[in-house]
């Protein structure tokens, strides 16, 4: 048995719903999944303001979260507070854009990422920099409306995000795309027959990867930068974060 | 007359204090300077966990703040939460990290880090590389106490460091070495004669910086990834955030 | 059911066997593994012109499998022959030094790579270096027995090997180490009590990267470089790489 | 009191007095401004063999001035020479390209920068790489007529320099624009309102950082690469540089 | 006296005679020149697959040869093989594309290619990237034909080629362009006075760096990755080669 | 016939006279060499200053010459106006640290520059990252004694440069080391037994490759930055260099 935790870090929860849907649909069949949504913070993220608030409400989600887990999944495309839950938690943690990113090096030279939200473009472009592969990035191509408005009424974007993957590959010479964001889970499945190099579903990238590190059983650092670090004093956070700091 | 407003997006009102002192002693005649520190978060940054906290602390400071600014500072070593601020802040905004590796980069070709707290090295280094300036970069160099220990004894600190900086110029080949934390402020200027390259404060760059954008009169970004972003509905946030965000 | 052939591109088949054997220990219960060792070459692959013929082999052995695979994994910690495998399998192909770089990625911010053979050092630093990931590589060290000696004293070689993947935790900073090698398979579970890091075993990074391409199905690529290429004739070659050529 | 020296190492003295002029809007108070020309050279630089002449010029005309200075600042947009007075000068050095690419990085992520004269784009472009910023380059973009066509008739090249800012951002998605070049000195304050995002001025970034840096009063490197040379002998120079050299 | 070896690494023995036809305009009047082909493998190299399988071709050949030479080189563009071939060879091996690549970078500051067959333009670009000259590469643009198409009719290919090569120039921004492929041997000579900027030709590239290397009588690599390797047994190789690796 | 020009920047005939001397060993038959010296700046060129007038003093070098000639050297290792050279020269110019480079690349993977003057240590990796090769650069190594020094006492030398070498090979892993400097001319050969890869003289890097460019008879560009620039007044400049620019 295999116990999942996702954490979608905004504030909606039929986006929390939606991923965790899709989540089940990928996971293997020994694998529990539970998901829960940030406490505070915007509804949906699509900007650098609603990043930095997400990190925060990322990690307090975490400390919040009384449950076993074997790993632990941060269910927003874009990853805010990855590098601080690795640091806490006490099994691996798996972000959903990086999971994507790395499968889909396993699978071409170049790729390219399609999610909806225009400020992600950039966004994506320094979360892949900032992971040393902008070298193998073909491409980021964003469609206006957000995630939140794509999982309110997926079929509206589905031309549009078609259109997308399909210059990705024809324009970008992207060998393999991914379909990144909470808001657009599930949606690879239908756009797989349009798009002519392989598509990856940002959630199936991110449970798959999880549930192979939890299999391994990995331990956690015992020294290094994502090792427990010190504890620290705070004021007005949660109780739950006051006490993991501690 | 040229107003700043110092963000110190820790807990601690010591250190924004002592960084508030700092830089009025680099400050230009005409200009005047506030300081504010974080409503919430642990004491002092020195971990992932609270450098992700730090960054919506330091959103939330700029929120509630209602006074006139010219320009902002980020007082933090490190600069959580830079990006968000830039975006949503109507003036220039100046990371203390940032303005520093810039201005040692105007100084030599290699530039040192030296701060205190051990889980600085690999979060200064991933920040220069996310700047793009890594091929810059001699080398970070952390002691053991952390800005804030530092900050509360500085005396029993400054042989620790002066042994850093000359490392950095003996071993590391640095050709300009920068004094960096919030809890250090102050103390390049006691250190300098022991020095053999050109030493930098982190709160003196910062302040210069911002001066400089300040009296350009720089117009705030109407597109692209600094411009305003689209509103949107939160929960849990300040009255003042959540206002910002809408 | 998920199929997976492994090919080892060496002609070794006690390593063929122990890679085998690794690797039902980590797949999934509904995974089925069948394995395969190059016709042709060395006895093992410690050399640039071992790596040469062991590309060769391994489309050879794939153009020989009649088998039905959901998913190939070259199971040879250096990947000889990944691309062509790519470009002329119906089915994804896993490459078990590419799995295990991407999934170091995943866990920690700078990996090491240990294994046998000294030649493997730069050979396997150009392979990071060819995949983008010369950033994130903390370094690789190599002890003096070859992957084929260790395969048949595991227990002579464990102490140096040990003892390597303490030196990239504490002299070179990984985070997270591999312990690459065909002839390491299995290893990793002995010694991972004593590196303070996770320490990844390259067979089960590569079965559980395999299982979750082969579970997402996706679709092999109709245009690019890994889209199936234009027939051509040869010359003196197996009939059935021939015809897979045509 | 700060006094500053521009160093123009071009022979054209008009171009000179349009940048000490621009100069002054932006100085501060209490700063004081000399500047100089080249003694020898072509009227402009428009040209690698321009720019390799220049680099001479710009040391001599240091060795010939005999005045009080804080520091000195290089005022070609391209900085031929730059690295070699900042060995020979007792103060720092500022060049009017460095200063405006680094104030750009921490205005924004992306910067582009315009300026007259074609073959200043791989000039730049080479200048941006040398600094170790390509990648936060977002283009160049020239125009056709010199710098020096610019300083003669700067009327007729607005609407031709707004185009090129507007390109910049649109069509290279540059987050922050810099107009560079000598002959364009105060034409940014001209085309800011037609300019999406920041536009700033080369002269206005080089005298604040000048400024500021003057302000810290660094130590001159008493080892490393911009520590004084030891003496060499030398013919054909002028005697001032002559001696600057023994 | 200098002899030179060249190893066409595929099958088409026609091939081999253009190259050593086209090399022996190109060659010093003491230079002799003979050529093989490799003895298995596809009739030409367009694809992923046929590059792995002419690497075990190259070294091949190289074992089967037993005549006196001062120089090897590996006359496909896109060299496969060379690392291989370096290690066993008692001489210097040159590289079609490598020295194509390198002399072109002692020309300008940005190089194209332009080659035959679409698959190469990928290959290529990671083959110019796997020896850290990216920075430096312009574009790399193919014509539908391949190389041994081109060979075959190269007239009807000039048009085409000579519109690839402006292209490189007009669009791409190179400063010099190399005409590659085994194929394509001889052809700049016809398409160099349409051409704006230097064209060089891969096999006089490959030709005189040959024979420069040779008249260094650089000595053999005694230790690293160059050096001999240690001797290994193999199963179902040439007799030459089981030897070589012995 | 191949007529070269050698170009030596520096002011000491004496230097001019041992490269000439040194390239004439390694010319070939039906080559004609010429060699000229700066007509001003430093008797040897140990810093960045005296690297910013060798820049100048090689293009006035060329402008003075009214020689025939079918390829350029320039003999001082590290390039001093390599760029400006190209631009105004009809025939091709080869410097000698670029040409060293680039056969250093042709022969290993990490090659490393041993030469004499400690300065030189910043500014060749300069050079070569400049070049985009800092990936291919095991490491500079300097000698306390300059070029200039050696050229008087080569036999003092020959030890600490041998140890260098040996250094380079040993702990920085070159595969390919390159005795770089004019003064240095001709020590490779002396040197070469001691070491335990390929060693390089620069001299005959240089003169190799010049040779090779000057046969292929390559086309002057047309378009691009070397292209002839346009021409432009100047004053103060020798009549023979304002003539050139004109």
């Amino acid at each position: 048995m295999t116990e999942l935790l996702l954490i979608n870090p905004n504030t909606t929860s039929s986006i929390t719903e939606l991923v965790l849907k899709t989540a089940k649909e990928f996971a293997g069949k020994d694998t529990i999944l539970r998901a829960v949504s940030g406490a505070f913070g915007p509804r949906y993220i699509a900007s650098r303001v609603g990043y930095a608030i997400a990190g925060h409400a990322a990690v307090d989600a975490l400390a919040r979260d009384r449950g076993r887990k074997d790993a632990v999944v941060l269910a927003c495309f874009g990853d805010p507070g990855l590098a601080a839950l690795k640091e806490i938690a006490k099994v691996p943690v798996v972000g959903m854009a990086d999971a994507s990113i790395l499968q889909a090096c396993a699978i071409g030279q170049r790729f390219s990422i399609v999610t909806g939200g225009e400020r992600w473009k950039p966004m994506l472009e320094e979360f892949v920099a900032s992971h040393g592969l902008s070298s193998r990035l073909a491409s980021v191509r964003t469609v206006a409306p957000t995630g939140a408005d794509i999982a309110r009424k997926p079929k509206a974007a589905l031309a549009l995000l078609a259109k997308g993957c399909r210059a990705c590959v024809r324009e970008d010479r992207a060998d393999v795309v991914i379909l990144g964001g909470a808001g657009l889970a599930g949606l690879a499945a239908k756009l797989k027959d349009v798009v002519d190099v392989p598509l990856l579903d940002g959630v199936a990238c991110a449970i798959s990867m999880a549930e192979s590190l939890a299999r391994q059983k990995l331990a956690k650092a015992k020294v290094g930068p994502f090792s427990a670090p010190a504890p620290v004093e705070s004021i007005g956070l949660s109780p739950a974060l006051a006490r993991a700091l501690r």
